[in-house]
């Protein structure tokens, strides 16, 4: 079916509470924002565990119907891409049956709760065929594209220093949530926050080689770790940190990053998402970081959006990433190298883990991606 | 006729382009991002000059209909409030034939061309009973909203200055835009930008009593203005600047403001819209000027959007202005003190013309407000 | 004398409170950190109201007498230089009588009380022919020194916009000082932070034509003005504002400006007065304003400092305008244009009293600058 | 012998270059800015290995003599104080020979080359029971010390995160500098640059127990490291990152350092060091970072200086501690907390051995402080 010349695809959302909304939101405003859409998305079902809540949802969010059941998106014919932004237990089994079931598949970050899972859903997952894109949305700021842009272009030269640091300060609380959950959640600070640094760094700046650090606990009976601190070594030849914490008091939502080269620099906090700082050593006797504000009609996204300086949210950032997955549908092309596939989940996965190895072992640990047996599949190594 | 309990509201638009897509992306995003809504807007039809255009804005906005003729919004009884988006000369006439054909209404900024034609478009939607909102949106910036709400908590004492300035960088083209002409605006930077700063001077510190300055044109063979230069007079004792240009390079939507008090300071840049800057003299041996990202639970229209730290973008904030409209309308109550009436459309017409005066003149002018026939209109003063 | 091969000039100088330490501090610094210093200042003697004060000061900075006869500075045939930091009220008669003996003067801002006794001090005093210059310190921060060589260079191309404003915040105090004192000071932040406005206005942008606005006075029973507020046309068709005021509370010493141009931008904050931000209209996709640490080997007196990124302090200003005022006696060369001459002074003193006229007469005044009967002077202008 | 009742003090320098201006500069100002200084500094020698140049410097910064011969400042009784300001190698041997010949010492850092030579020259001096302080100057940023002081007044809670990096950019140059060379510098960026982020670490969070990184070198050829990455492990508990580079482009002495405790967090930069970044979770409604221009007449140091909002340069921050030097010989106090001891010297050099052991060995390393045999001396630990 096409509405306006534009082929309809059908949804099926696991999960209504925060991400929920913020895909919902994203789905109903690629419709128009994004125009023409790749497809044009039709909001079939949404699956979660509270029938009521999951149903005020569905009236809310504008899905026809909505179920606990998550296997009847599954089930559905009518759902062409699955969406699973549940808690991180219940990323595996629903993205790999819904792959199997031949639906195009969106997980939530991270991909599974340890490298061993994330390994075995992208796996799963590859073999059927799908697209799939695990859900680093940060990868769709305009700021972080005009980044990679300018790296690709040569710009920073030869890159030799990333400095990542994702901040958050509502962790010193009693309140409980499955993100401090061991079992639903696997870690804490590590695959909520540190994730999406690994992510950022890999897409900014290459492969990592190894790590060092540690993960902490600081709040008292708590599960999961509050924050994470680690060296690492890109294959390229730069070195830098990642950390990670909850416990940042007054940072909300401070991914701070940084990348020097041999020609520039690059600063970034997610607090101002829409702008870049840059530094061009050319050599100008009025020389300094630009404060770069991203929303001039050559940057990145900016075609969707308002004229120059009308800054987008962090809401928007969805709409560029989901019109991103759909455009990949539609056109039967790549997801990477600008959205994240399994493999980026997985290989995300594999630098965590990494992580808790250092801690446990004292020593810097080698990121060890497996031996893929999938032939068809272009490995950039094999650990 | 209600969905899901809620009651609908047809809307009728003039106009497709820039602010077309804000207000109607605002229209789409209020029946699911605030909720539930206070009425659900229902998009009828859109109107506009160009037939193919407004075709395929409809479709790409989803309004059930477009028409050439913005009579036949007039005549729709389906709609129920007409949002008048179109260049300023075409506010007047639209505007008062829906609102005598007992629709709400809601008009763009300048609300006329000048003062004595927003004065007749307020006296005359006034007297048909209906509610109107003058599109001062920036009064719905979260930040705005709380500065507004430390003043009125008397956290900034008594106020003693208000510098507002408007910059913006476009203007050195020779691009040829409804905006460079005479008839079709009006006035340039002075009703486009600097009828923003008048508005929030207005709504955050209070009526103004006295202006001098004047209108500049920059570019060759320009219509209008391209900057405005002003020293004001608040009715509470404040002085103050109020500037706007469209040729201040490197400005894109640069609508910075800082008010000073007896007890405190206040500090905004709508390029970085989610920040307020605010200073308390309580006597801390660490003073300063706090960067208050303003998106946790107990800020403004935080309850519609993401938890702290996740910044709103500029096209929120209509999300955020209709959707008070929309209240109005559902529950009866006044659009003023936080939305702009036609009053307070018509006021900042006058302040503005009062420029205009001191700029011919030479001579500082008293914004002289007329007397309203209207025993029923309580007016704060009377020129 | 000579002191290795550096001839001397002996000082007399006239206060001994904060200006007095802001020059003592420079003249003892010139000696070692311009190297070689133009002339090695001998601080002779200083000479205040308050004998055991003065003579304290004496002691501390290394004078090698006190007095509390400032005349016997003007006899004094071993001062070749007289600086004087007395109240305004105290700026004429010894600055007039020094020159007049033939000692090279630099007298603080402003000048004098109004444009009738500034322009009397600046006719006496270059009718004698000595080196004249008025401590507009301000001109010797390194970043206003690299934005008048950017737009000398002619980087912004034609200039639009100043925006200058003098905020401080000590005014709301029942202290009794000079600066509060009609007689002794002229006027309140008029002369005391709108004069270096005007004055960095003139260095930067040009003279300035015509001025409206007016003085305000916040505080009950004050003698002088609290507030400035006024807007300015130069004669090179910029525009702009100018503002001061001691009651921008947070605000403790930020002297903030704007330069808009046809091809770029500047920005300036006191407060931060190592950086100057800078705009370029280079179509560079990564535009914005760069923030320059103006520190570099090749930026305004960094020679005589440390490497980059090691900043000055405010104190150091002084270093480099008293350096200025070495050099200029050393080599008979002329004060202007980096240094302000008692004519900068005069001038900075006939915009003042045009905001003041402008203030009661409620009319835009314009900058009348008086005809002089000096021959041999060349004005830019007549009046 | 005494200057208006202040004992004059003797001063000795090794070294003339960078660190003898900027020390030399100090002392000169401490004589007046500081008032009345607790002992007048007397310049009475300089030496280092140019003849010509160690004669000029003399002659510059007001030295009574110089000399080639360092012993010959250990000779002199005359000298008080002994400031070795050479090159890395030129620590040990002149700063021990002077302390037992019963000078009091300053030493610039590294105090040595490593742990070893460190801990020799702190043994030996401590020995002879003078006065000895390593110049770690940054501890003398009035920040900085408000930093401690809000830190020491709990305002923090419980310290949980510490982020500090030094960032420069000059390294990338093929210039031959002793900062490169292996036998004079001892390490490149790890000496240089991250004992500084070491030591402010240790006076503001507290003793560091293990650390995990390594160093690197990306220039071909060069003896030396350029960058060190390290996570670290504090005894109370805190964890964090030190970093240091001489490679991050746009970079010239950014300092950076963060810390986060369960009431606040502070941020500081070098660039800006005039700044500090506070946050306390007040629970005010408008909370955020402040922004604190430590000027203030309570702030540290503030009484040496100007009106508050005067901001003082890097070189003030070595009169500042230099003056602690004097006051601590003059009353008979100690270094310790707010000075660096040799020990601190000593201490901070254990801790970057043990980066370069774990640079080694890829293991996490305890930082193993050494027994003492000295029964006197109080230790906090023994490794």
């Amino acid at each position: 079916m096409t509405v306006d010349g534009v082929r309809e695809i059908g949804v099926g959302m696991l999960g209504y509470a925060f991400m929920g909304k913020a895909h919902s939101n994203a789905f109903r405003k690629i419709a128009y924002v994004t125009w023409p859409p790749p497809l044009t998305p039709r909001l079939v079902a949404i699956a979660g565990r509270d029938a009521a809540a999951v149903a005020s949802a569905a009236r809310r969010y504008g899905f026809e119907r909505s179920t606990t059941q998550w296997e009847e998106l599954i089930a559905d014919p009518a759902i062409g891409l699955f969406d699973n932004l549940g808690p991180n237990d219940m990323h595996a089994a629903p993205t790999i049956a819904a792959a199997e079931a031949g639906k195009h598949v969106v997980c939530e970050k991270p991909l599974g709760r340890d490298a061993d899972e994330s390994y075995d859903i992208w796996r799963r997952v590859a073999a059927t065929g799908v697209k799939h894109m695990c859900a680093f949305n940060y990868r769709f700021v305009p700021a972080v594209r005009l980044a990679r842009e300018l790296i690709d272009a040569g710009e920073l030269g030869e890159l030799r220093h990333f400095r990542g640091r994702y901040l958050q300060d509502w962790g010193d609380t009693s309140e409980k949530v499955w993100r401090f959950d061991r079992a639903a959640a696997g870690s804490g600070a590590l695959g909520d926050l540190a994730a999406h640094v690994v992510d950022l760094a890999r897409y900014l700046v290459g492969e990592i080689e190894t790590v060092g650090g540690f993960v902490r606990t600081f709040i008292a009976g708590r599960e999961v770790d509050d924050a994470v601190e680690a060296t690492v070594e890109f294959r390229g030849g730069a070195v830098g940190t990642i950390e990670a914490t909850r416990l940042a008091l007054g940072r909300r939502n401070a991914f701070q990053w940084e990348i020097n080269g041999s020609e520039g620099s690059l600063y970034f906090d997610m607090e101002r998402l829409n702008e870049l700082q840059v530094f061009h050593a050319d050599g100008d006797r009025a020389r300094g970081f630009k404060n770069v504000l991203v929303t001039e009609s050559d940057h990145p996204f900016a075609e969707h959006w308002w004229p120059p300086g009308h800054i987008v949210g962090w809401g928007d950032t969805f709409v560029h990433e989901l019109h991103h997955m759909l455009a990949v549908i539609a056109e039967d092309t790549e997801v990477t190298p600008h959205g994240a596939t399994f493999e980026d989940g997985y290989r995300a996965a594999e630098v965590c883990d990494a992580i808790v190895r250092s801690s446990e072992s004292g020593r810097r640990e080698a990121v060890a991606y497996r031996i893929t047996q999938d032939p068809g599949q272009v490995l950039e190594e094999s650990g």
